[in-house]
């Protein structure tokens, strides 16, 4: 039950990818919500259990069309659509319906970015202007009173989480920002894709979207905010042999009279009482394998040799932190309910 | 807290390894429990954190040492120690203390048998008698009652379950049974060893300990019960480039009559209603990834195209349901919690 | 230069797939042959170094369409093109020209078994007569001779070559065979599929087309021969996460008389001098990884510990000894080359 | 045979570890060489095969120890011996006898700096005039005349070899280079250690050796000589799971009036012609799947979308051209052999 005492009808329009299956996985253990519809327009009338068969043992809805859906019996929806679909879908929707959106639809808040970034013109431009982006430790109060939720994108939330409070704070140069991230390959979702099969990345890394990954204008948006000004950053995405995961390294020059210890103290007092961020103590690194599964976000800092830069490192899980646990963390919040309500499970490691 | 409304005090013997780093992870989420000691003979002194940065996040005692702790502050004892180590730690320990027991010392009711196939005469063997074997789902209310469960290997968790029913119900010819298992590298616990190392095991896969692995003895003691014999069976191991998972193919022969349905249907009724066992519907296969991190076990049945014959498939997580899970699993019965308890999770996919 | 003195012009129909890069990484060290042309119908036009970036320091012939393939500057085809697309292709070729043919479609000797494996008539039976089933250990004089070899299947090769030899020596009863085989990824090809994916494979292991996996047919063929009448076997294939490698892990019964020890003597004498096909000693089990990217085929014999039983194991690179290798061998031989030329290189490990 | 038609005798000191191994598999294909001595101190007696099942096709002397070695019959010795060890032993050498060093041991000038970076003094400071760093496309004509070669690390071939024309040519700000690089375990070696093992490392990426990694000297090093000056770089390896391959993503700030495209240029121009250097086109990213098994270094060049700043990237095989085929390469050159024995074979993909 959320604060009120009433249980919430849930919707999840978009079950067939890995962040439906993932929300459906994280939800399974909310005791204050119940799951009244799913959509997957290919796989309508079939079951969750024949497309992800580990979650045969939770009792759900069958999948159906988004056009069947009887939005009465719904509170809110989750939205794990395609991008530009998006926009379409949640513009017809009751107003009364609370919506959360793993799409990127509306995450950049000037409508020429988007058009910019993802080439076309926005939809639903004037629905912009009430979504959140749900960063949630960064824009708690905000999430708690919107109606519309855009959820970040895994990438920006491993980059943003460590850099906003720096940013901030004027202890790097906000002109100065290199991050090379390292990603799970379900970032890239279940869609069939050469790039995804087994073949083509176990094995192996490359490197993909050099200077022109959509997900630098999140970054950059926010970023900006908290510098006061527009800023570029560079944003190197990787892909590498492993399920889940994203691990940013990033590399920053300091402030004058920063050091890498100042930036990890500013962080330790930023995150301090924080349930799901963790800033580490002196000499300790994240890696992905110890975020497996939780939506736990750990952050390091390091010197480095080269004088007046530093190194900050973060690791998450994509489809947790960056996706379907962030989501249910602004859920929660929209709600009434305990922040960490279904997002209380240890990593599992190995 | 348990039946009689009083929270459980625990201890985890061997805490360094990863079935005790399971335990943990699991019992994160048991509201009747309190952690009151942990142990690691080498790293006494130190913290679960540092051996397992992904349980950072949990409240837990230093390690210490078996020697160190106190036993009056406990009720339970949880062991992960070694074979032949654990013999002499659990005869030591104060008789009113339940013990749940992750090594094979216990498993073996024969201690000819256990002196066979261990190499060394049992040290306890007058403990041995009032072991309960915890193969949960068959052995239920002896756990209840036991102050000593054995619990069951990993190997065997996955071969004594879909096979059990049908030797007792003679559906199959009890000496003509050919388990060939698959499982990951956590079988093989946390200890260096060059069979485990990253470059030994990826992109490849072997077959070791033919026809002596010591977890026969387990099978075909459980199974020589169904049959009211003694039996040997074909049980082969593989060793293939995953964290976790089991996947055991079992090859058997038909007693006249049978038919893959007939056998499937025995199961399904023999595990109706279990939480955890779970027989497939015809045609659909058991696979290690649609139960990673649960404490389920999937069973599928198949004809097979030679007359007479029929395939028996079983898939678990080592780490859970073939250790730490089914550790829990049987604790709940001994202390009267609901069997479920903190073994509720979904799986985690991908 | 081949026996004549001539170098050999060489076309590839249906490079874009593993198997024809295979063969080009092979054929680079191929003194006696000349690449004149590379088919692939949608990436006619293309280079081979845009599909297959690791074979960018080749020097090759562009990507075309068959249809444009001037056969007239060709001595042999190799085919890697779908079946039943192939059996049109071929038979539409010049009967000048030789052909090692990777599909299925030359395999089976009797059309009604195509037929009812395949699931459509086959469109050229004349040409299957004059074909040759290359398993090259068993079948080098027919090979020489031929113009058309029908190169085996992958799981094929890695359960006929270890049983053919104790069938033919009824050192084992042809009718108790179970084959339960493991494969890499890359045996189901390049094509997007759900299942290839990396998600859907990394991670865990699953049993697929049990009773039903079309390369029964070539199995139960060859081995029939052996046994001079039609036998059938169980053949259970499993996909786990690794690119290259199937093992094989065969449980038969012995004949009277017989004991493993008696197998591998059998099989050590077959394969003596043999430069590709290995026995191993007693006690040492092949592994996929041992023969990574080689030729080979490593089988060991080991008793079971149930009697009257043995165990035989086969590892073999399914992309090489299981199918492009195996090609280029069978050439050398329709070619007069030495046997071995171009095959020579060592495994790589890790 | 060599340049003056004689084969060349060798020896391997330290057989036993993955470069030894890779060392084998190398020059199984080498005409001019043969090996007449294998040493593994705590294996003396035992084979290669033993040790390394996967190169048991190859007939090899038995292992010894280097105390037993007869160093009359060798002509040039290979060392894979660990650090400070090796210095001893080659100390202790006739001085007749070329060597070719992998360890880390004479790759530093100065030995103020190796003290400070390995935590003692050199044992044979006047040997270290003689040594050449052997970064062969750098330093063809030091290496063809040396005694003594000291081949580069992993990561230093993989930063260098792009790095090193730029900074020559003042392309780019020396003092402003980040190279965040990408290893595969391997490059740990064979030795127990629990950072190595399967269940730390697969499923994971993470950072370690941060601002402290010794291949930082070297690096240091060359590029100084090329800055003429001292410089200091930002060096961040990361360990991920693939046994094979270094990426290096490089970030760097350009001199005034340099672009992408200058810094491309510069860098095809250099490696103009050299076998296994290949500057990529624009657009195309290296991967480190294009490069396994063979001792090809694949460079491309990206513009940032911050002003002023490049991102270069770099794949090599860590166990070829960043160690035993670089090894090769030298071998060749200080023999007089064509500088591609041994190395012509394509990379292996899948």
């Amino acid at each position: 039950m959320n604060a009120n005492g009433n249980r919430v009808r849930l919707g999840i329009l978009g079950a067939s990818g890995y962040t439906g299956a993932e929300l459906l996985r994280i939800l399974a253990r909310h005791p204050g919500v119940d799951i009244k519809a799913l959509t997957a327009e290919k796989n309508a009338g079939g079951t969750v259990a024949e497309l992800f068969p580990h979650l045969a043992g939770m009792e759900l809805p069958r999948l159906a069309k988004i056009a069947e859906t009887d939005w009465n019996g719904l509170d809110t929806v989750f939205c794990c659509l395609p991008h530009s679909t998006t926009q379409e879908v949640i513009a017809g929707l009751p107003k009364r319906l609370k919506v959360v959106d793993l799409s990127a639809d509306f995450r950049l808040e000037d409508a020429a970015m988007y058009a910019k970034w993802y080439g076309h013109e926005h939809y639903a431009p004037e629905m912009q202007k009430e979504a959140v982006y749900g960063m949630t430790e960064l824009k708690r109060e905000a999430v708690r009173s919107t109606r519309l939720c855009a959820v970040p994108g895994c990438y920006p939330t491993a980059a943003v989480l460590p850099l906003m409070p720096l940013v901030e704070s004027k202890l790097i140069d906000a002109d100065d920002i290199v991050i090379d991230a390292k990603s799970g390959v379900t970032g890239a979702g279940r869609e069939l894709k050469l790039g995804s099969m087994f073949g083509e990345v176990a094995e192996g890394i490359h490197v993909y979207g050099i200077a022109n990954h959509r997900h630098t204008a999140e970054i950059e948006q926010e970023l900006g905010h908290a510098a006061g000004r527009k800023i570029t950053v560079n944003f190197t995405p990787h892909l590498m042999p492993m399920n889940r995961g994203i691990l940013s390294t990033i590399y920053v020059r300091l402030a004058k009279g920063a050091t890498a210890d100042t930036l990890r103290d500013a962080l330790t007092k930023r995150y301090a009482g924080e349930p799901f961020v963790k800033v580490l103590p002196k000499g300790a690194a994240p890696a992905t394998r110890h975020v497996r599964g939780s939506n736990l976000c750990l952050i390091g800092v390091f010197a480095d040799r080269v004088a007046g830069r530093a190194i900050v490192v973060a690791a998450i899980d994509n489809l947790v932190k960056g996706a379907s646990g962030q989501a249910v963390q602004n859920f929660n919040l929209m709600h009434g309910f305990p922040e960490t309500t279904a997002l209380e499970q240890q990593p599992l490691f190995p």
